[in-house]
């Protein structure tokens, strides 16, 4: 505020804050490999916004998006309000699976005006897609020119190793728009993601959409956030923070998993992020057992809400990166038992 | 930081932070008559975006809008993207006509979604619609089921005396939404504004819109919007400064123009706000004008965009809040001599 308060406080360009760009464009080229510039980064009010300018400049009313079954329930908000239809591709434990997609595209009445994807982690399953998977994703799309938009709030938060290379750092000549978010690295307050659109054409569209719904994001939040991230030690040392943090979470709720759920419970093991997703094979329905650990008093996410066709009921998306150990033991716990109640009877 | 910062830099809730609303509700009942509570309020990322969103819930391609003519050029590229068609209504110095309006309303082929208006100081001629006007505009919307949209960005910026109370606070059974900002009064680059709905159901989808485009405005500037202004003495004499500083901007360019602007320079003299509104007559465009003033180091924004329909091309905005009075000067001169050799040859 001394130095640059009058800026900071002031309108600003719809673009987006230079040096910030340049920050994140210069991230993303030297660590996940996409070629592209300042000029390519269009700063967000978060990568939710990102989401919803895609929609806005891009669907008609009936037009078709590819979407992972099940995906990420922001989007499909954002997707919904311009009347977009789904074609909803099959994902296993490696993520979107590429025969199905072939499949889905082939039998398709027309083509998606774009495929939507989050790679790392995703939000609901925790699920990431693997290298060779990505390669196979691109490559279809490439071939009935189908753009991607590759979602990444959670790239940075790898317990172990890092994730495969963005499929929007491979070349194709097909547009990947690549959407990136200081939510989930700095804080989701200061609402700020990113669209990196290297299609000047698209970001012709892109800015003055987003110009017609908010002028530009947050300038001090700008400021802030560029002044938090460019002292590269302190920032770096706070992700191996949250990472060391969030790993742990995870492994309490795997071992409260591991303890108090009955054999009928599926899941994976996140190897990042935020989520467990867990199966229930049972006839049961977590819209219900919501209500039922309610009155335990631990709460979750029901499934439906990330099927676009909100078709399936037996899932559930669990978050462990916003409570403290003891807490994720004693809720897991509640919810087993919430479980086995409805699943046994009492 | 200290003392609320974890809750600052977090996720909240898409209507906003409860006790800022609280605050503005406050503000707008005892100062304004507007009959409102903080459930009312709905915290926007700037008041474009309550723009945006109400275009987005109400706007179907086609639908017409009502709106003075000229017009804030924000709301219509707001309501453009929406493909919105507009009912054009004269105004004069007094603002809008309530004549023009009740005649343009009669012979539409069909009834407008809603009418919007910036009634102080508006954007762009800084005219202000006096309280005999705003009473027979409320009285016609009433009585065709029109619904008003108020916005309000200036009102607090009046330099003698106050405005006419708002639209918002007249009975009417037709919806009024009143649409304010922190922009003009604190600062524009925390990109908080104020969309009042008194109608729930109105309220009911303008929430879930608004989560879809941007989940929430930014929490932290919400925090600090209230901090500052929730100490009633420091906020009212900052706003009683800028008051008092633009009124001197807004006499030190009413002084240049009066000695530098040939006779065919029209303007009235703005009672507060930002914009004096220049019209020109003689066969000239402010577009072809712009070129000629940029090449003396002097800028303004032609009126062409101004019009809904672009049918209008020899008036000008200018800004006095943004420049010391000196620069006003020098900045008045130079312009003069742009219009005086366009007009009259060199």
């Amino acid at each position: 505020m001394r130095r640059e308060g009058p800026a900071a406080l002031q309108y600003s360009v719809t673009e987006g804050l230079p040096r910030l760009r340049e920050w994140i464009a210069t991230r993303l080229r030297s660590r996940y490999g996409i070629a592209c510039g300042a000029d390519d980064v269009l700063m967000m009010s978060g990568s939710q916004q990102a989401l919803d300018l895609i929609g806005k400049i891009l669907l008609d009313p009936g037009d078709l998006v590819a979407v992972e079954n099940p995906t990420y329930l922001g989007a499909i908000q954002a997707f919904d309000a311009y009347e977009a239809r789904y074609l909803t591709v099959a994902t296993d434990d490696g993520g979107i699976v590429p025969e199905a997609l072939e499949a889905e595209l082939a039998r398709a009445p027309r083509r998606p005006k774009f495929l939507y994807l989050v790679p790392n982690f995703q939000n609901p399953t925790g699920r990431t897609i693997g290298a060779e998977r990505r390669e196979a994703v691109v490559r279809i799309c490439e071939a009935r020119g189908l753009m991607i938009v590759e979602d990444d709030p959670y790239g940075e938060l790898c317990f172990d190793g890092t994730c495969p290379r963005p499929l929007a750092s491979y070349d194709s000549a097909a547009p990947i728009l690549y959407c990136g978010t200081g939510s989930k690295i700095v804080a989701p307050g200061l609402r700020l993601g990113w669209l990196v659109a290297r299609n000047p054409a698209l970001r012709e569209r892109i800015v003055p959409a987003k110009q017609s719904v908010d002028l530009h994001s947050g300038t001090l939040a700008q400021y802030l956030f560029h002044e938090f991230v460019s002292q590269g030690g302190r920032f770096e040392a706070h992700v191996a923070r949250i990472r060391e943090v969030y790993r742990q979470r995870r492994d309490a709720m795997l071992a409260a998993l591991r303890e108090h759920m009955p054999a009928c419970v599926r899941y994976a093991v996140p190897r990042g992020g935020m989520f467990f997703w867990l199966a229930i094979e049972a006839a049961i329905d977590t819209e219900e057992l919501f209500a039922a650990a309610a009155r335990e008093r631990v709460i979750f996410v029901p499934g439906r809400a990330f099927y676009a066709n909100r078709d399936r009921g037996n899932e559930l998306r669990l978050n462990f990166s916003n409570s403290q150990p003891e807490a994720i033991a004693a809720g897991i716990e509640r919810l087993g038992r919430a479980v086995t109640t409805l699943t046994f009877g009492s």
